[in-house]
């Protein structure tokens, strides 16, 4: 089979491929990002590219316009080269930098949310340090040094104490000067070292004893591995303050952007592999510039605490994913067990340990008992309802006496997926829309105040709520095309509306920014699918939402969020919003309070414990309820009055 | 330098050396033994070779007869090649052979002693496998792999359990079949699978999760780590049988015949890498003999218990010996941690784990640990005298009340150093001697019955008590040279008396096999050496020997010992014969023990941390004892009113 050279713009990657590999894959192997979310199974219409020159074959498609496809606009995963090619990818598949993010104060805020904040606990770390001052064996007392150090560590962490052979054998010369003599040489005692002491299971093990006192050189790794983005943030164990913070994509990103689409490419060969060595480079990237920027050895990082869902724990621990995916979706571990960071490729301190925070199933990670712990619901009096936002709704109801949870499918278009313009909250997204009722003139704010290029969740929450508001869609979601006064933001395309946000010469994307009544259906059945979650958990313990009083929100995605909006298009409930508290990037703020006490640990392991899952697959109420809720924001409108009031005075 | 071909008979070992090199290190280069336990200091003088062909220069020596001299014999230390050089070894200077040990029943009793019982204790061994059966995962039921197998292995063996990463990652490989379809695979769930849980500190944890039930393959190696034997016993784990034994000399005695010589030698560079390398390799040998005899893999030895003195310890765990050597004689670690056997090089199964008896200082090992707990002396109201014979003599002393310890440095005498005609317990070693006082008619036996080529330890205790009774020497050692009627024995060298035990004709050796006032001195010291520390253990706690209810003699070399004998010398108290009891070799017993109980496991540690230790060195009453107890068989006849009798009766 013939061969073709593959050259990608703007990134001038270049690749050799035969005939049979469509552009998707050839993209993969230069390492570049050409947007989509299926990972090739051509449904999300994402990975658009633009061919330059030379010639390619493969499918039409109905997700590019007949303008498009005379610009050169092919979707990669259905197209395969003829001949030599030059491949530009444009804006809006691009993946976007988050180089400068940790950085800008503000980009910091939203990533981390409660985790930049200081946590409220006492510090005793999952790693500690202790400076030893060792008194000489002598003829009276001539314990061996393994058990003077034990001795000596125990004062200051009582309990079972573990050491390796590697740590036993360096103990002489950690404790002692060998001053070398003429022929031989002579031991002088000197006994002030650093132990390193680290939590594993229900044991204590020395991890390190170092001469002298380091023990003002300890640092963690708070990390939030996200299906789309990796949070890291670089924390002092012995004060707890967060020094700096880095985030970037997943690269996982181009085996898919969703778990399903990516425990699908662990079963080609090899992909399981390349997914687990993906996230292992992506840490490594961040470890390298945190440490760099901070000016510290990667050796003074003495543990990685990282939460995520549990299929990201699955790829990041080189664990099977594939049962995940099939009925009755059994993760392999739902506790890790704590070991070397070294073991996965890690490059720590080479006896640092990474924890992983522990999960309630298949389809709620260790992610949600992080925001469980962060948010406090647990401990409180008061009921609580967390909802994690994203391609995966999770959904926790509770308090201090029961905590149940569930995880609906609720789809990406609040991640740009299945949207017609939709992308990533990047540069040039659309963040917010406000539109005029009275002459319908719409505003609109971007990512980086860049050329607007597409909706990302915000904005399409935002986009649907404002119309539903001027009552340009009706409560099913359809446009009111009869009503005559917005005819002008209306274009035409194969025999449906398309409702023009930005107009094509106001655009960064060259063409209309539009929202079609096929977008109004996706948004409906992702929110659908997370209200009617949290209303499954809710009435299945015989209570409805008014009787809950708090609601966290969680994800960077929400803080950008209008309550009144979302409670306007029924993503949430409609509880008074004072009782909406935005909680960040809680996954990672409860990583972070784990790794700085001990008893945050114990702590998150028994919500772990006692969360209840309940699978929504094998519960009849659910169809009922996602049905009832694929309204706008309801069909039942009484269960929204304050929305009614708004649809009455209208 | 010019450089010189070294070849070995009678082992045909060949080795190129420069005119620097003494032939003892181009022995070791050549891995040939040639004797000699000071480790090439020039002053224990066993190290003899004979230069056939070549020229060889260096100092003679004292320990040399002008007739050796002559026949070529040269001690390896002390020369170098000036020419190529044939060597033979003469068999005095050979290492023996102990192939055969272990198959042959009667060798295998005196290496085993009360380790070839099967023990009497409940079967609970430290490394357990448990066959699992394990309910499908549903909807209902969709618990993780990990934590339903962590959940039936807590049925079996409650308390904290671990698993490692590795472990985990092959779990759903071990509960399911994964059967390949057209294109992908499918799961079956099995759920048969057998776990290996050992016991690691104050953790269980599983070392292994394999496919079906393997639980009837466990085997567990038990290892006595002598300064001169290493001896390994296979053991069913499930049954506590021992299937087989294996022993071999440890080939460390080329790099010096006591710990002493051996940590100066780990002193030179890479040494100490040598020495832990040699007793890998050893043990090695041993598991490769067992398991093809046994017909087993590598992978069924689960673990590994090792019992030895502290030194031999350091040196298999690769931990700096050096400061168990110079004041306060500190060790690394007395209760080294269990650890991968892997990790020392050890090949059994990959995860099987190492475990090491706990030491209570630099000269109160492992092995005499063991021997308490094989002797049951902890438990029980009589007070007990546990006595190991060896270089080094450790005495014990105590009940279930106390338990004390010390440890003298005998010397060589037992194992054929210092003694002109000694030599270790190999084939034609005199291992008993009768004198018939009335005519002094002499009559010996020999070890294999081959010709008699020297004198190991029983024959020289045996010669020296005959010679007492005899009236052949006096109390204080000197030959009674006066009476007329043994002149024809004795022989003149440099004008001192020998005493000529088999004449050059009959012996092996091609000359006579003598005594020397010189040897009774040195027996007389060693012996006084363990007598007094036997002395001031029971001094310390205010008792005496009349007290003591049970001496148990350790070590192999106790078997062939005459109890009454060793008391006429005065190595052992004058107790009655029958509060004396052979164990033979405890420590292997003891590690037996351990291996197929936790409580066991519980208990040697228990014992340790009951021993307290007594340095000699620092105890005046030590040397005023050891210079009364230099007296055949004490400078106080008093003491030993059984011998006082039969020289009166004389």
């Amino acid at each position: 089979m013939p061969e073709f050279r593959v050259r990608f713009l703007p990134d001038e990657q270049e690749v050799v491929v035969d005939g049979s590999t469509t552009l998707l894959e050839a993209a993969r192997q230069a390492n570049v990002y050409t947007g989509g979310i299926c990972a090739g199974e051509g449904i999300c219409g994402k990975c658009r590219i633009i061919v330059r020159q030379g010639e390619v074959e493969g499918e039409s498609t109905d997700f590019l316009t007949r303008d498009e496809i005379r610009h050169g606009y092919v979707l990669a995963c259905k197209v395969v080269p003829k001949s030599d090619v030059l491949i530009e990818v444009p804006p809006e598949s691009r993946l976007g930098g988050y180089e400068g993010l940790g950085r800008d104060d503000e980009q910091f805020r939203d990533f981390a949310g409660r985790a930049a904040q200081p946590p409220a606990v006492e510090i005793a770390p999952l790693v500690e340090k202790f400076a030893l001052q060792l008194a000489p064996p002598t003829l009276d007392d001539p314990t061996a040094d393994q058990e003077r150090v034990l001795e000596a560590i125990g004062k200051r962490r009582p309990g079972p104490m573990q050491m390796g052979l590697k740590i036993a054998r360096e103990l002489p010369f950690a404790l002692r000067r060998r001053v070398v003599g003429r022929s031989a040489w002579n031991w002088h005692w000197d006994g002030r070292a650093t132990a390193t002491i680290g939590l594993r299971g229900d044991l204590n093990e020395v991890l390190c004893i170092e001469p002298g006192d380091t023990s003002g050189r300890n640092l963690g790794l708070a990390l939030d591995l996200g299906t789309t983005t990796i949070v890291a943030h670089l924390v002092d164990l012995a004060t707890g303050t967060t020094h700096d913070a880095a985030a970037k994509y997943n690269s996982q990103i181009k085996f898919g952007g969703d778990v399903i689409s990516r425990i699908n490419s662990a079963r080609q060969p090899g992909g399981a592999e390349a997914l687990h060595q993906a996230v292992i480079r992506d840490i490594d990237t961040l470890i390298e510039d945190l440490a760099n920027r901070a000016h510290i050895a990667r050796g003074d990082i003495s543990c990685v605490v990282a939460a995520g869902n549990t299929a990201m724990m699955h790829f990041l621990l080189g664990l099977e994913a594939d049962l995940i995916r099939i009925s009755p979706f059994v993760p392999v571990a739902t506790s890790p067990p704590p070991f070397r960071a070294a073991e996965i490729g890690l490059r720590i301190n080479p006896r640092g340990i990474l924890y992983t925070l522990p999960m309630a199933g298949s389809y709620v990670g260790g992610d949600i008992t992080a925001g469980v712990l962060a948010s406090g619901m647990h401990r409180s009096e008061e009921l609580a309802l967390l909802l994690d936002i994203g391609t995966n709704g999770e959904v926790v109801l509770g308090n201090r006496d029961f905590l149940v949870a569930c995880s609906a499918s609720a789809g990406p278009a609040f991640e740009g997926g299945s949207i017609s313009c939709g992308m990533r909250a990047t540069a040039g997204a659309i963040d917010s829309v406000r539109i005029r009722p009275r002459d319908l003139t719409i505003s609109t704010t971007t990512i980086d105040n860049c050329p607007p290029v597409g909706l990302c969740g915000t904005g399409l929450i935002d986009t649907i709520a404002e119309m539903l508001l001027a009552g340009l869609v009706d409560r099913s979601g359809q446009f009111r095309t009869d009503r005559v006064t917005w005819r002008f933001r209306l274009a035409d395309y194969d025999h449906r509306s398309q409702f023009i946000l930005v107009a094509a010469e106001a655009s960064g994307r060259g063409r209309d920014i539009v929202l079609t009544e096929s977008d109004v259906e996706n948004l409906i059945r992702t929110k659908g699918a997370i209200y009617a979650a949290a209303d499954s958990l809710v009435q299945s313990i015989g209570l409805c939402f008014a009787d809950v009083q708090k609601v966290y929100i969680a994800g960077a995605f929400g803080n950008r969020m209008d309550i009144a909006h979302c409670i306007a298009i029924g993503l949430l409930p409609d509880v008074p919003v004072e009782r909406v508290e935005f909680i960040g990037n809680s996954s990672l703020a409860g990583a972070k309070l784990v790794m700085l006490s001990r008893r945050m640990f114990e702590e998150i392991h028994q919500i772990r414990d006692r969360i209840t899952y309940r699978e929504l697959m094998v519960d009849p109420n659910y169809m009922e309820q996602f049905t009832s809720a694929c309204f706008l924001p309801h069909t039942d409108l009484a269960r929204f009055p304050s929305v009614a009031r708004q649809h009455a005075m209208r």
